[in-house]
């Protein structure tokens, strides 16, 4: 009976169908192994995932060296974590706020292991509501809501707002659910306060619930809000999603946190409550050993550490900034964020001039496009690379820009 | 502002408010913190959550040690993990099929967080269909589509079908979503080849896509199905979902693996695809540490350190059942599967026995009620405690039973 198909009688997600073909990097990696299996010598710089590359710091390393010998031991073994992840994490992430300022008790925070799947699954609690999305933004937003068959309307991040859209008075007062991220990905833009008070206040005016991700808040440089609790109102209106991968370098580690206030509610019901009762069924968090090394990326040393990881990036960000400047690039982003937004030159679309670098110098990035409609003419460039391999990207730009 | 509540006037998802307040084993913590909190100096005994106490085995230690070292070097570093798991593991797990003389490619497998994870997510893929479940069952399987607002018909598992239940000739013949789990959490039972091919017959006549829970396999002795692709067409209507958490001892460490057959098409879509899709869009993957840990327990001395942990357990299940003969008490598992499933003596209701238990002789077990309507007078004891604890339990049970 092998190979016969024979379809199953029972109903799919029909809003799967609505999906675009594949994920935006999905989609990327596979153009990158066409060419390569085409020419099996090209030398590929990617710059295009914002996957970190240098190695995890040596506070994490020394912590997860003792938590392995602690799992290998029976007086030190340890099963299930607790649900929402263990009260020695919890406690080093809520005192991370009072870093800021913040004040964020640890029973507000929720351990996981990605901000991808905190923003994916959060739709499980909610209902069909409208949905607010930047349009370019980080497509998981708008993705895990066309799959729950949400109707989503964009607002538009343009070169004439400085990619950071506010509440448009179009749009007509009611609760909506808003996706925000700030630093921007893809754009490196980075709301100020007012301009966040000007989000929070229509959130508070409309019954409006922000899903606030503050994934890069470690590559701020100057007077910005690294939480949107550091704006009034917020703890009635937000909830925040946060992670190590671009921190710390944990995008092969995994962990990140979703803080919930016990303020918020709605329908009756608080959302924490909902958050809980969906991570206690559909999760059971994150390995010990990686609650080690989030906890050991927290403390002082750990946390300078972690400081020059992003020194060492935006040193990368200032190489590509400058050739785009001296060639006349149109860019945003570089200063507070890993990523660089560009104008594609002579008018190529994102898709084209992504085929260009790669055939022309096999130079990955990632098109606008799969980030929005208004990414169309747009590129983003990550200085998540080596530095030897972001300066030989910018040699190779350098002849054909 | 603080401590203000103010609603957001949004919609949840309004399914949340069927479900019973809390996930059995969150119910199961509450009472036995309280009682602990009143009885400081109690020693409790827990055979309740299915939770092992034995260490990872020494050639997983020596993978993670491995692993973490590698993660701490630029040169052999990863950042984000291929979407399904890499494939080191993937094949490691397709070669495990082979040993049970079953053929899973490697591209079908995907590897995940969790058993409970792939469980609740699976509905997603899904649209609202009838769905068949088991009853009593592991309570994630029910509450995942209450979530969903997908209409549950029970299947009454009971003393008289030595809780196997098969499909009843009631059952109107069309497609269902049908969960099956063998080794059955709570009850123990297993199906043998006669039974599962009577399951997967009526699904291929009707239609129906069977959900496969192979969580405990690896403590089946004699010859019964450790996988239902050993049963004849299975490829064209089950997916497979197994993990490492009890047969590794990987309860804190997390990985579990899905298996989607290429065959398997509903609505003139792959399902395959659409898993793939929403994994893609809404997880990012298993650490690269505990990739290695899982491949390591899949090696040849790996395997043959964990049937060592599974004997270790059974001899623990061997010494509850041992006293529950001498008293009477009619049980059945803990023979092929490290659960205990006993009828509550003197009528006592699952809720009532497990208040007993903690009040008397400071001995957690899990009342049958989580897990369903049938299970209400009985009672689930595991075999994962350490051999003194499971001893020390049994004498105080001795006194009281």
């Amino acid at each position: 009976m092998k190979g016969v198909m024979r379809p199953v009688n029972i109903k799919i997600n029909e809003n799967f169908k609505k999906m675009k073909q594949s994920y935006l990097f999905s989609e990327i990696g596979k153009r990158v192994r066409m060419f390569s299996q085409q020419h099996p010598d090209a030398k590929i710089i990617r710059l295009g995932i914002g996957d970190v590359t240098l190695p995890l710091t040596a506070s994490v390393i020394e912590a997860m060296r003792k938590a392995v010998e602690e799992m290998g031991e029976k007086s030190t073994f340890r099963g299930y974590a607790p649900d929402f992840g263990y009260d020695f994490l919890r406690k080093a992430i809520s005192d991370n706020y009072a870093r800021m300022s913040v004040d964020i008790p640890a029973d507000e925070i929720y351990v996981s292991d990605g901000a991808k799947s905190d923003v994916g699954n959060i739709v499980d609690i909610l209902g069909s509501n409208e949905v607010l999305i930047p349009d370019p933004v980080y497509p998981v937003y708008l993705d895990s809501n066309i799959m729950s068959g949400n109707h989503v309307t964009f607002i538009s991040a343009n070169a004439q707002n400085g990619f950071l859209p506010l509440p448009d008075e179009n749009i007509p007062k009611r609760g909506y659910v808003i996706y925000l991220c700030s630093p921007n990905n893809p754009t490196g833009a980075v709301y100020n306060r007012e301009q966040l008070k000007v989000w929070v206040d229509f959130a508070l005016e409309t019954g409006s619930l922000i899903i606030f991700d503050s994934a890069y808040e470690a590559y701020i440089k100057g007077d910005y809000p690294h939480s949107i609790y550091e704006i009034e109102g917020a703890r009635e209106c937000a909830v925040e999603i946060c992670s190590f991968s671009k921190t710390a370098g944990f995008t092969g580690t995994r962990c990140a946190w979703s803080v919930v206030p016990a303020n918020l509610e709605a329908s009756g019901v608080r959302l924490k409550s909902l958050w809980e009762r969906r991570q206690t069924t559909k999760y059971n968090g994150v390995p010990y050993v990686i609650q080690r090394a989030a906890e050991a990326a927290l403390s002082e040393k750990g946390h300078a550490e972690c400081l020059e990881l992003v020194d060492y990036y935006m040193a990368n960000a200032a190489v590509i900034a400058e050739l785009l400047t001296r060639k006349g690039i149109w860019f945003t982003g570089g200063v507070s964020s890993p990523y660089i937004w560009l104008k594609c030159p002579n008018g190529m679309s994102s898709w084209d001039f992504f085929d260009y670098l790669l055939n022309e110098v096999q130079v990955v990035g990632t098109p606008g496009e799969g980030f929005g409609e208004e990414g169309k003419s747009y590129f983003r460039l990550t200085s998540f690379g080596s530095r030897e391999d972001t300066e030989e990207a910018v040699r190779r730009l350098e002849r054909i820009l």
